[in-house]
């Protein structure tokens, strides 16, 4: 692990939904870009001091010396988006898989740099874009595959938060001081970190491309650097269109990414709050509510559940799907396993996903400049 | 009243509105253009022939002639769009208050000419923006005017429906078939039909102006002349930014006007399908749930209640709120009372909000037709 | 109408039920025991001062002496309880029908005999257990006379409100005063007051009887007389259970009457504060959310709403139900039509409606005084 | 580990919760009484063969005799009822701590000597009432506890699920076949299964004990020798009342535990379905939304939660909060510490809580046999 030491906190996050399903053990980590500080976070986690690295670079070093059978077999990355690239480079020049937070780089040209090593070394690649770990997620994108739907028309996508209401990063609150700083974070705020988010379930979802948009991103907060609320027009490669909005000023408002998506012969709708709730509408009959873990649902949602019973799944579960898949797609490398298209464990984001991300950030960020033209994704 | 004979859907709802309180009566009206067809649609209102007559124009002159304390106090206008002005004008010459359905108009050059009319004769004029008449619309307004959320920074408003999401106007729907015909219902087809009321419940809300807009309004159903979903981005006067859209394509939804309003220090939120419940947030402390009817609700929101106790208020009871401060109005006009600035009756939409409406159809239509570019309401 | 005027509260709901369709004219009332505030509460109706009764009495004999076509059609009784049967009978014995409000009297003996007073007349009497007016409860009995959930098992009702959780009636609240004196009241508080509508409402969707109940009742406000909460075990003919239980001091909560029916097959939740949803479940499928005004509802729930769309219906509306009924009926006999069985017309609480209610009142009292043991309704 | 091989269902969520915040390794088990089986599933969880047993005897024999530092610290119990009370016995005996599925044991006698074994040894017993394990349950209880509500006077607490509406114990599920036999579940079918988390789950939150209740338990399901199905009656010491009923026969429903609880001065709603929400009602102002991870929460409901931001937790964290406090526990008894009363880490259920579920069942049990006679706990 790269980051994630005392005091972080979406490296807790990676480690329980690594943990949970006990398929994966945390062998050792470079916490901190301070060696003391790495090595005390690695004894919280009950590791041995010789594995607790200063620096990622010497991580990735020694433990590409270790014998096979104890090496880590891949490298999860959970720092500020500037420090995402680095470690990912080089884990994977050394034959190590990677598992890296959201976005994938700083910027478009790495990212593109990172997809090609990817390709080159044919080393898995997975991004921890985690809700598209809910089960009821998977069942959408299912239902809208299967042509429950009919052909997508609309899709509206919101995810407004409020925590950064106030000038939070001047208060010395560390979570806010990376993200809104542009040497840490890259050329978007809100729509960074969870702008992001949106136009990926966007599209996971519906399995459709965005093809241009048009943005109105705004600075709300006097002194920031970065906008802290985006509005967006979405044109979607096959003529159905959208509205995506993120927002970091919406005050009282949690992490309430919710999407709703009309075909021409059904809708559906999710919000992350309330996750194990989705509900599926109809022209001329009673809409449905889909419930996690219920017998109905498809394979990908059941596959994502660990409870036969109907016992509310969260954020963490959700996290884990993606550690799960990503460490059961490692094993099928390891044992020369050839896994079908199909099969649940290909089924968690990769570097076409950071790629993809950072193009929207890239187009929201030019189409703002220019007063919401009209703006292509590559 | 002018139009709403048999077979009519919105002609029942005003008469509903106005029977509610028991202050107005139904004296006659012009229910059809079909003469044989307005007689006996007046009998089912226990009419006497007389007063069913079989033009609007034919109406106004003979109610004209009627003695003072015979004749009808006001017209209302429940037609379609275009004929929403001729009765309009010809009753206010004629010395009669007007009470119409929205839009105002078939334009906004007919808006504009009405609006000078009604400043000339001094008449009132009610415009049927029926979901400002929830109780709790009006107490979010009443929070955002006592500054209880600080400066509005943000508005998302929609108004979803599915119902034209087949060619239903193909099959002899009549409410649908003057809808989608440019004609009969102006330039806008969703735009003129649900947008404005979004845009109308935006500013009633807010107190704030839409400056400009860049809109994607698009026509989903093939054959249709008028768009039937509108994705809209808004620049309010002062800063606050927005998201508007509506669609008659979102299969599934029934009228899910919906709206959240965010300031510098709090946040709220309200939707019609369940109209007595306004989600109040707050930055550091649990959000509250507003409820009709409760007593810490301010005067506005009391005022447009009929019950004491905890009773939920609907659709009609909001439609009525309005004919009950327009007649309340008129009263007052006919009793020589002057209203207080801030009396209940006179929170009613008006002439303005009639030109309001048209200019910003008019605006969505251009700015779509210019690929969403920014478009100034005037 | 008896009772009803200024300053009371059931007696405006009932005024709106009656307006609200446009079928009903108020002509006149003994709206207050004082003479002169029932002439001031008349004027405020628009009524001539000689149909302004000081008594019901009065106003009997002197309709009954009215030619027919002048004379009303129907007396409403909206009077607190120990007024209900006085004025019922004298009706009554004077050729009227009578439409009153809950409970039917203060007693089962005089329960009995106003229903043996209306075999014997064949007028019409209505009860307005106004919460059966609810589009989605009719839709609800329907699933359940349909055999959509198979045989009943369970039944959940409860009807929780905090009103009364402090001695209100010490300070000078009128509503709260009648409500727990027994003189007025009769033996039940709670349970009289609400609990009858929750007894009603579990009869009236699934169609079977309470044979016995075991009941706990208790006083919770110090110095009251009647019950203020109940908790109460139910056993169906047939075999069903259930729970019952109502309160009026429950803090915070409006009338927030529920139910819940489980049969062999399905089950069914309703709940009266969103009464424009019936959520219908299923043992292997996803649960249904039906919606007030859909089309694919049946005869009854239709017949019950008066806008084609889907536009929330409230309290006023449904009360509104069971007066348009009544009415449709009153027509029927005035016309010499003989209405089929199922004819919306015929659907509003009748007589032994009210005497059932007295049964549950006395029952559920009886058993509470013998420590919950169970009684059985007679 | 005794139980959860292959095929079971409560010892993977058990796995999951001790996994989570990877504070707890398992080191070996007694996963099935197939000696065979046991190792194959030890072989599933990365466990050496030696240490996966054949029977639980097998196994504390075993890990007794192994020095202090390779020793497993705990038995966690995960076999159906029956088997709950030997290992747990045995495991006491020989000096190993021990966290067990509920109920504690088959019987009441049992639990009684159980707890009479705890207090002997002074070793930590730890129970899987798992729903006190939700962040927003304990900030229901410090709400309580604060006085926030006043004097209780009502709980509503109700656990209806639909699963066993059928006999599906007849068609060879594992899961219905023991809990509906006698010999393996005890006296209690629903009233044990979940009627008890019920149970719990009031006492837990309003601190407050049942003193006596009435019980009606049906069996709806022929064939089927133990309830399916328990409406209760409940006083509390101190004057409250209150109403259980739990279900296993509720078509559609699933683990859908939900309370209220109202004092003289406010009240409280949660629901197991949406566990981050917890409703806080008011008298006079409007009620609050708590939602888990919230800055306003009290201490308890914090330490509760993993992440700082608004994730949605879900039953497997509330689970390994169990586990997370025993776990702590432990070390601070292995190191000597002693904790403060009010240390998160001495917040899970214990064995006072087994033994009164064990009261509980026995008094709904004796209570519906004698046709729902008061019944004191002991």
């Amino acid at each position: 692990m790269v980051g994630g030491g005392r005091g972080a906190f979406i490296g807790a996050v990676h480690r329980i939904a690594a943990a949970l399903d006990q398929q994966i053990e945390l062998v050792g980590g470079a916490f901190s870009s301070d060696a003391e500080r790495s090595r005390a976070s690695g004894a919280d986690f009950f590791l041995p001091p010789q594995r607790c690295y200063g620096t990622f670079q010497e991580m990735i070093r020694a433990e590409a010396q270790l014998p096979a059978d104890q090496r880590m077999d891949f490298v999860a990355i959970v720092t500020p988006n500037h420090m995402h690239f680095p470690p990912a480079q080089m884990a994977l020049q050394h034959g190590f898989h990677v598992l890296s937070d959201k976005p994938a780089t700083l910027n478009l040209a790495e990212a593109k740099k990172l997809s090609q090593l990817v390709a080159k070394t044919g080393l898995l690649y997975g991004l921890t874009h985690n809700y598209t770990g809910y089960p009821l997620v998977k069942e959408a994108r299912a239902l809208v595959r299967a042509g429950k739907l009919g052909k997508i028309r609309k899709v509206v996508v919101e995810y407004p938060q409020g925590w950064l209401a106030t000038r939070l990063e001047a208060s010395g609150n560390k979570q806010a001081a990376w993200r809104v700083d542009p040497k840490r974070s890259g050329a978007g705020g809100c729509v960074g970190d969870i702008g992001t988010h949106a136009e990926n379930l966007a599209e996971y979802i519906t399995g459709l491309k965005i093809k241009e948009l048009a943005a109105d991103a705004t600075t709300f907060v006097a002194g920031r650097l970065l906008d802290d609320d985006i509005n967006v027009l979405l044109r979607f490669a096959g003529g159905a269109k959208g509205v995506l909005h993120a927002s970091q000023i919406s005050v009282g408002e949690e992490n309430n990414l919710n999407i709703r998506v009309y075909g021409e012969t059904g809708g559906l709708e999710w919000h992350q709050k309330e996750p194990n709730t989705l509900l599926v509408k109809w022209p001329d009959r009673p809409a449905e509510i889909y419930r996690t873990a219920s017998g109905y649902l498809g394979a990908a949602a059941k596959s994502a559940t660990r409870t036969p019973g109907a016992h509310p799944e969260g954020y963490l579960e959700a996290f884990a799907n993606i550690y799960r898949n990503f460490a059961e797609h490692i094993r099928a490398v390891q044992e020369g396993r050839k896994l079908a298209p199909d099969d649940p464990a290909l089924d968690y984001p990769k570097i076409a996903d950071g790629v993809r991300g950072m193009e929207f950030i890239n187009a929201v960020v030019k189409s703002s400049a220019k007063n919401a033209r009209w703006t292509k994704l590559e």
